[in-house]
This record gives C-alpha cells, structure tokens and sequence, in this order.
C-alpha cells in the first residue's frame, strides 16, 4: 500500500526515473506484528529481502536479530548495530573462507544442510552452533521453493550427529515453507518432521534445542491473507502438537513479510502500442522492468498490485513490459493485467509491495539502465 | 573457448571470486570475420551485449557502428570515439526526453513499432532516420524473441507512412530473428516481409532505403553451427531473391556473435551434496548463478559448455546451482549436466561462451554479493 508519507514523498520530491520508496513506519508495524504474533519466537529479520541501512538499523535498534546470505550482510547487520550473537549465516552454501571471515566476525551460528558443509564449518568455526535445513514439499506457496536448500528429514539426522561428533553444537533444525506461504498446514508437516529428528537424536543423547521456523510470512499483495496474529496462533498450536510441554526454542525469518508492504515502485509509462492493427490487447511499457529490479514476475509469479492516475476508468487486457532490449523482459503476458483504456505515455503509476526483493535483485547495468534507486523514509 | 591468453590471465593472476576474462583478439576475429561474410553491410555492435570500454574502443577503431538501448549506451560509444553517425537508437522504448537528448547528442537514426513512438520521434528528433521493426516468428532460435518488439508487416506499411506524413525520412525496416538463431530460413521469410514492406510503400511513393537485420548470429556453444560465412552467403542470397538488383542498403546488429565466445567465466565450486541418501544425482553449487550473471540460463535456455580440471574423469549428472538464498537461483535442472564424479569443493571451473550478456544482468547487490568482475585482456 503507499501509505501517505510516500505518496506525499514522491509527489513533493518528483524523483526522476523509476525508483522504490520505503516507508520505516510500515517496517516498525510489521516488526510488532510479528513480535505480538510469535512473542516467544526471536525475530530474525533476512538481510536479503532488503539491506538498506535505515531499515537494519531500525530493526536492530528494536531488538530484531539477523539472517544473512553473505560476509557481506554479516558486516552489514554489524555496521547497523547488531550483536554477532544476534546474526546467523543462513545460507547452506558457503565457501570455507567466508565462514572463517564469519567466525572472525564472532557469529557463531551456521545453517548446514549437508555433511560437507559441516566439515568446514567444524573446521573454520569450531565449537560453533549448527542447524540442519530440513526439505518442505513447498504446497501452498506463492513462489514455490526449489529443492535447493535443506535435505530430507531423515539424512538430517545424520547431518547433524556428525556435526556433534566433530565438537560443533547440534542446535537444531530449519525450514523453509516457501515464499508468500497462505496454506497454514504447511508448518504443521514441517514442525512434525522437526520434531521426527529432535527425537531421534535425542534417543542417541543428542539433544536439540532450536526449530528455525524460516519466513514464508506473506506480505499482501492482490488477495487477502491472514493476518500475522492468525499465523502466531496456528504456528504456537503445531508447535504444542508436536512438542508437547518442552517446547524448543524458535526463531523466525521474516524478509518480504517484514519490508515487502512497505515499499512501493514509482514507475512511468513509456509506450502504449499494438503489434497489428486488430491486436485485441494493448502492450505497455514501463521504465522498470524484470532486470531493473522486478526479477519476482519471474513465470508471472507475482502479481503486484499497480495504482494508476486513472483507476476508475473503463479497463482492458494489458501486456505489461520493461524497457530493455531484452524480449524475455515481460512483467505480465500469460495472463494479461487490466489497466485502465484511458492510460497515457507519461502517466506515473505506483506498483505495490516491492519493498522486498527489488532493489538488490536490480541489474548493475543491463541496457545501460541505472540499478533502481531506493529512498527510505 | 578459453584461450591461451585467457588461461595465463586466470593462472597468473589468480583472481578471487567469480569473474569474466574477456580476449579482445577473439573480438578482433568476430569483427574481421562479420566484415568478410557480409562485406556489403554496416556493422552496427549491440552495445548491450557488453559494453567495457576497451570493447568499444577496439570496435570504434575498427570501423564498427553501434546499436543502443538507452541514453547511457550512446554516451559510451560517443566516448569509445564513434562519431553520432555510426550510432543508432535501436531500442522501440524510449522515452520522449531520451529521444530528445540522444537528438541533442547527434544521433538521427531511432527504431520505431509503432505510431506513438513516431510521434516522439518526430517532435523530439525532427527530420531524423527511422526504421520500423517487423516481427518475425522467431522459428528454429535458441532464445526465441517474444513479441515484445516490432509490429506485423502490414502495420509497419502504416507506422512508415506515417513518419513520412511528419516529416521524418522513413529510412527502412528492421527485424531480428531470434538469438542463437540456427536455421537460415528465418532470415529468407524476414527478407521476404521487408521487401512487402519496400513495395507497398514504393508504390505510394515513398522510398525506403535500408534493411536492418539485426542480431541473431550464434555463438558457439556446444553445439556446432554454421560459420559467418556461410550465413553471409545465405544471407546474401536471399537479398537477391527477394529485391533482385535493387538491393538495400543493409545492416547488421551482432551482440553475442560478436563477444559470447571471447569471453570465459571463471568459478569455484562451493558445494557438492545430496538432498537424500538415495538421491541418483548430486547438486553442485558454484560462486555464480542467475542473479550473480548467468541469467541466461532463465528456462535453462542456453546451456554453455563447462570445463573442469577432472575432465576425462567418469562423469554423472548433477543439478547446477548458484551461491545465493534464493531457490530460484538453479542453473540446469530439468536437463542435470554432465560432470566428473571427482570434481571436488573449492576445484576452479571455466564457462565458456560467457562474453555476451552476463556483466550487465549481474544483480547490484543480491544477497550481498557483488556484481560480476570483468577483466578485459
């Protein structure tokens, strides 16, 4: 939604060129949201949805702790406040280098989801806390999750009784249940294949004490979801299902559910045409595109909602295209996006929910474009 | 193909993280085999397929032309030192005040699909050259077109007219037939479109002059395709069949088959692992993926060829992977590739054929890591 401070913003200030504007009030909303949501859940925020150093340092300064991908986001998270004991390196992909610079650093908890990246971390982060990303079937989720990350709840096991065999501290275990996740049920399976190697291993001596319950919180976009508190109370009853009494630390990942809602892309139209003279749908072209910073329309799987100057008016079937010379470069065609007929060359119009996502996945320099530009406020 | 100059560089100076080592004399090759297949057609370089500076240069010293996609583009040829008159405006999107400042800059040659883009064209580039795109089908491409730019013939007899009527010099008609593109007919079925177009405008009276027949020379990845040769004389032949002796003036718009194949992308392995004990192929993760440059590989379209230090070794198929947290992030997949069952984590791998739009996709920033390095030797 642009709330008002950034409509204000973008109408006083006229930025030239499509651009993101993030408003911090949004941010500390959703940060509440979630704390009242999952009270006894720590926060950390993914540093990738959006690593602007206004909005890390307003969650650091409200207690947030960190998920991050890189050395970089490490040192990111630190430049803004935060504690190495308040960042983990969650990324299961990892060069040994980067975990030694990590450990320098003092971060002391690492994602693993194999047996090879315990190795280095054992090696390069001694004595250091590990937690095993468990496979979820991704059912329910806007943007799916690939098989990329984590490893069947049963190797998990082994994954991490050889972390403890080699001095490290079996933490605990992850999941991930896909991005924009609205199928509640999701965490249930997942909370009960933790709860599968929590037991196992602790028939073996080895006890777990953490369930990284990941993001997958989603932001609003067209349809309406539940609301954070719904998801804290169903997540807190899976979590009693499973666990019974003794229940495990949690953590959260929120990213998108945090920063998403918050930004909105200020885009302008550059063209309005037909490919024949009895096209029955319009092409339209804007000045941001799938490389300048909307990579998430990627198989149209992501619908933003789009604001025009003109909303009212009659509407029609629309293509909806970036302005590179790259013809993969399509926001929406399978399933063309109704714009209002009255639309014009030069019309400004607001695509929201971007806050997440947009600005880092920007191309450098693609077409001789500028990376999207980002104003928090 | 890495060359021996590319393998010194790597060898000698050992750079760290993924990077792309550019050979100019392979450039120099492309370029000089471009002039002897089409000897009759101005060379105009696809800018965005990569625009270092030193790429520009040697193309600038060589005689070549330009095409651009924006504003920045013109301005890097300009400094390469082509004069506006080797530059053309290639991109059907563009904004009034970009077409009014490439004007104030000299160039006077703009790609149009439409009426409305005339009309900008018109108001902000008086009297300047226009060309229409036609779309083509796209038939036998690798990365087929979609049909984001160009028009059907018969608009394009429309859009010409129409620059005419206002005063511009409706200078010819564009098409591009898919990158990669390796069946020859495309180009006779594309020449056999614009010549619809010459005549019916011929026959009102207004004269076109030009063929542009863009891009679309493949590279070598790993199959083996026609030399420039033999596409020139292909080409050549089908201008005689379809405008007898009369012939065009003709241009040609090489990005990729000028520098895809100068040009080698160096990467490590991070990570080699399983999802299960059972699993029949192993995941491989590099220092590189979609958003780190590699984009291309979106829908597994283009599969470049991998050399390893085990080549020989007995290989097994394995899923290819990127560094980031992003799940979308997989290089192969559906089709797993082939690799050596002895590649190992932190083993130096080369991508061949990585010259042509990799440094530009790269993302600014996503998850941390930085774009892609470029080294052009």
């Amino acid at each position: 939604m642009a709330t008002q401070r950034i409509l204000d913003f973008i109408a006083t200030r006229r930025p030239d060129g499509p651009c993101m504007v993030l408003d911090l009030d949004v941010v500390r909303e959703n940060y509440r949201a979630f704390e009242k949501a999952l009270p006894d859940s720590r926060i950390f925020y993914a540093v990738k949805a959006n690593p602007a150093p206004e909005v890390l340092k307003l969650l650091a300064d409200m207690g947030s702790s960190f998920d991050t991908a890189s050395v970089a986001e490490i040192e990111m998270a630190l430049d803004a406040g935060a504690t190495p004991s308040r960042i983990s390196f969650g990324n299961t992909i990892k060069k040994e280098r980067d975990i030694a610079r990590a450990y320098q650093l003092g971060i002391r908890l690492f994602a693993v989801d194999c047996e090879a990246e315990v190795e280095k971390v054992a090696r390069s982060a001694p004595g250091s806390r590990v937690f095993c990303r468990v496979l979820t079937d991704g059912e329910g989720a806007e943007w799916p999750l690939s098989r990329k990350f984590g490893c069947v709840p049963s190797m998990a096991v082994g994954v991490l009784r050889h972390a403890y065999s080699l001095g490290l501290d079996a933490y605990g275990v992850s999941f991930h249940v896909g991005s924009q996740q609205t199928d509640l049920s999701a965490w249930d399976r997942a909370l009960g294949d933790a709860e599968m190697v929590f037991k196992t291993l602790a028939d073996e001596g080895i006890v777990l004490k953490m369930v990284n319950m990941g993001g997958g919180f989603p932001t609003r976009y067209l349809k309406d979801v539940p609301q954070a508190e719904a998801y804290g109370q169903a997540i807190f009853g899976y979590l009693r299902k499973h666990f019974g009494n003794t229940l495990p630390e949690t953590i959260i990942e929120p990213g998108r559910g945090m920063v998403g809602n918050a930004g909105v892309v200020k885009t302008e139209v550059v063209l309005i045409s037909k490919k024949s003279e009895d096209d029955d749908k319009r092409w339209i072209y804007l000045d941001i595109g799938k490389f300048g910073g909307l990579a998430e329309t990627m198989d149209e799987a992501i619908r933003y909602k789009i604001v025009t100057p003109r909303d009212g008016d009659e509407l029609a079937p629309c293509v909806l295209a970036g302005p590179t010379c790259d013809s993969a470069d399509v926001l929406y065609e399978k399933t063309p996006y109704p714009l209002p007929l009255s639309l014009t060359i030069g019309d400004e119009i607001l695509i929201e929910g971007t806050g997440a996502y947009t600005t880092t996945y920007s191309a450098v320099a693609f077409n001789g474009f500028e990376p999207l530009r980002s104003y928090v406020i």
